[in-house]
């Protein structure tokens, strides 16, 4: 059977030599979909390089923001003329349900955040453009000098692939060309985004080479594209097996790679709030834990409370929500495989002590619907857990509507906000929202880096842009963004100190 | 003989168990200096980081902007007050100029940093506090989890020295404790800035640990701070073999770690600006070079001209002024073993051809006054050689003053501005002004990551900051950087997508 044709410098064209060839499994149906994808070689990878840095170059001294904006517009209307495409291919690859998970919520997350990305590009402000009239030295942030490289995970097949999610998008907004990483787990439908996208490329003027997908690897080619001196960067949400072979090969070569890995997301449950509305907040928490069959990456894996007689109660609730409900359908073969021990709904208790004694395995992050009730003896155990995590994407206080937790707050609080990106009151931390102060990153082994975020627009586009200064450069020579007049009027630069939408 | 104490666990005291011992070398006279300072081990190194960790937490629950603003203040005037000291001592240990280098330049620049980093926590606008307040989604940077190790380099004794300078200035200021690894070159120096801090970190009320300082260490004892878990970052300056070698360790444990390497920052000269200038372009290339004994990172280590008549006369003055000078005198024992084929001097002169044949080799960067001429056949060739260039902090462009040289610079510019961090126009590269919209970073393997600066207030903070987001979080628990009320009226803040100084 031949095998689906690659997207690589700038056609779609069949793989040369692949190394092998796969097809997508249907988790629900264990049921193989007929189209053959290829496992691309040495060769497909050294074309989309070649291609890359010749975009790269074309871009930077052709490339517009106006065009880029038009081609993720472009982009986003594409993928809701193939709406229904989409969905079907979908709900084959991954089981996930059509309605509302796929159409309703992710489709047009994912059109969301393309259109933001356009919104961004057209403002300009996230450049940071920052003038010093004294020494006339000005700066911005630019484009790298390589293509991006995007690993997409399965559990978003739209909103996190590598053709059309927020890194994706968060890398074309900052001016660099994608090479594609699709994840074998839904081939199908990243080649139909692919097949979007490439659309809205041919709209918009730009290289064709912007875009560039490749749906598998072996692992070792996987090594050496985020370690070739011809990349820019390199983004890969998934398993942290995966993304801490990919950092090693990548730091070596000195190429920034920026990785969302891991994450148990820890709920503290302060004694007020459960005394207080117990069982709504037992229903929360098992809506957070099984959304998305609980594969999505603000899972709450563990929840810390305090022995009493209304945490007791408490758990017995979520037991009854965890026994109730039939486990969702679980991502494709590798999901399958790594998660053997987590197939059905679980719930583990255990106590502070018996934590203290292993945080280390016991933050092993279960990719499923399953979390651990961690049961302390006193808020100051509550305290010691959490001086025992590792860093996280995200870490919950629930407490008392009222200031009668805020002792044990005061206290739990310091220590938990240093191990995470985002810090939440009285909310389930399974929404992302697409916000400017959004914090989708945290401390190693979450992310590789605590400075940045995956998603929120502008912030998420600084993962992929360096600074580029200007040091007496004549007027005429500057960028637009950095010349005295402020090109688009409304852009806010740092001129002298303050930020301002005015001319020098 | 007894050693001198090193400052670590918030106190003076011997070093425990040190693994050797030495002694600062004139690098002019070659005669050793009295004082024995310690090499610790690791002893030493983990009572630093149990008290930097200590520092931490008190600086969570305690510190407050004011306070390390005071610390700085008061730090520049202990140096102010032991000036005379200061410079006697590191004339003995560096043989760099009393006057006007070290008390008349490089001193009040390194007081003029520390105030500036004060007058960046006052202002707070570097946190880049961002509000959504349709989602009440708040976040800004923030401390790291673990104290800063600061590498200080051997060329700059007070500017960049590990207990005072750049690096040291942007991690308190961005509410690190830090742990200071001298250089071996000056530690005489290094201990009078240490006293100098310890005196104003005593007055400020803030933790005593908030600077530690060993004198040397092993490589081994290096490596493994590094990659100490409970450190936040780490920051280097120095030589590119080093640098790696800690950058790998430090990759490997996934702390952050920014350099700042090697760099021979070239300069091209258009064929307009030799005849317009060439003269004076001769004089100031000498200067540029030979700044410093040609020790300056951003030292133009390589020119690049096109053949012609005019260029050939500028080489032969250039010539003239190297052979007219006398070389200064090169740094220590370690600077003299690297170099010691650089000690005259030195001018090479090669063809374009000869250059593009050997890129790689002839781009090792020479550290002291010497600086390769390279002879192109034409523009285009110029343009080939800046696509070899591996990543610098600085790239220079001379042109004539009116526009005939600009085909020749829309040639070049575009390739060399994607090599470097920062690009002149019409100036050498050797002065690094400390301002917002500096750029003292570049593309790998200049430094580790081509967004970060490790120059410039407060773009130099953002290397040891993390992104804190606060998702729903009462108003009275929030930092008081993201309640409602702006806390000092100045502060710019990104509110709902516009950066303002008012009040949510």
């Amino acid at each position: 059977m031949a095998l689906q044709p690659v997207l690589v410098g700038g056609a779609w064209r069949q793989s040369k030599n692949p190394v092998g060839s796969f097809a997508a499994v249907n988790p629900a149906t264990k049921i193989s979909q007929p189209e053959q994808y290829p496992i691309s070689g040495p060769e497909d990878i050294e074309l989309a390089l070649r291609a890359g840095q010749a975009a790269v170059a074309e871009l930077r001294s052709t490339g517009s923001p106006a065009a880029l904006a038009h081609f993720l517009d472009s982009f986003a209307e594409q993928i809701e003329a193939r709406a229904d495409v989409l969905v079907a291919t979908a709900v084959l690859e991954t089981a996930l349900p059509a309605e509302p998970r796929l159409r309703l919520v992710e489709l047009p997350r994912t059109t969301n955040q393309l259109r933001l990305a356009a919104e961004v590009i057209r403002d300009g402000s996230w450049q940071r453009a920052t003038i010093d009239t004294g020494n006339n030295i000005r700066s911005m942030l630019g484009p790298l000098n390589g293509p991006v490289v995007v690993f997409g995970p399965n559990n978003f097949p739209f909103a996190f692939n590598s053709v059309a999610g927020g890194d994706f998008a968060a890398a074309i907004a900052a001016g660099n060309p994608v090479i594609a990483k699709g994840n074998p787990g839904h081939p199908g439908t990243t080649r139909i985004l692919a097949e979007a996208a490439f659309a809205a490329v041919r709209a918009s003027g730009l290289p064709l080479a912007l875009l560039q997908l490749i749906y598998h690897t072996t692992p070792e080619t996987g090594l050496h594209l985020v370690s070739e001196a011809r990349i820019g960067a390199s983004a890969f949400t998934g398993s942290k097996t995966a993304g801490l072979a990919l950092k090693a090969a990548a730091d070596r070569a000195g190429k920034p790679i920026y990785l969302e890995m891991s994450s148990v997301n820890p709920v503290f449950l302060l004694p007020g709030a459960i005394r207080e509305r117990g069982e709504a907040i037992s229903r929360e928490l098992y809506a957070s834990c099984s959304l998305g069959a609980g594969q999505f990456c603000t899972k709450p894996g563990i929840v810390v409370m305090q022995q009493d007689e209304n945490s007791q109660r408490f758990i017995e609730e979520v037991q009854a929500h965890f026994a109730q409900n039939a486990p969702g359908t679980l991502l494709n073969k590798a999901g399958l495989t790594s998660i053997a021990r987590a197939v059905a709904n679980t719930l583990l208790q255990l106590s502070g002590d018996h934590f203290l004694a292993h945080p280390h395995e016991l933050q092993t992050e279960a990719f499923g619907p399953v979390s651990l009730l961690v049961v302390a003896e006193d808020i100051t155990q509550m305290k010691a857990i959490a001086a025992h995590l590792e860093g996280n994407l995200t870490g919950t206080i629930y407490s008392h509507s009222q200031d009668e937790d805020d002792p044990a707050y005061e206290q739990i609080e310091p220590v938990l906000r240093s191990k995470v990106g985002r810090l939440l009151n009285d909310k389930m931390p399974t929404g992302v929202a697409v916000v400017p102060a959004m914090n989708h990153g945290g401390p190693f082994p979450a992310t590789g880096h605590p400075g940045f975020t995956a998603v929120g627009m502008p912030a998420a586009l600084l993962r992929f842009a360096a600074l580029h200064c200007y040091d007496n450069v004549r007027q005429h020579r500057l960028p637009l963004e950095l010349r005295d007049r402020n090109p688009n009027g409304r852009m806010w630069r740092l001129i002298d100190g303050s930020w301002t939408q005015q001319d020098v």
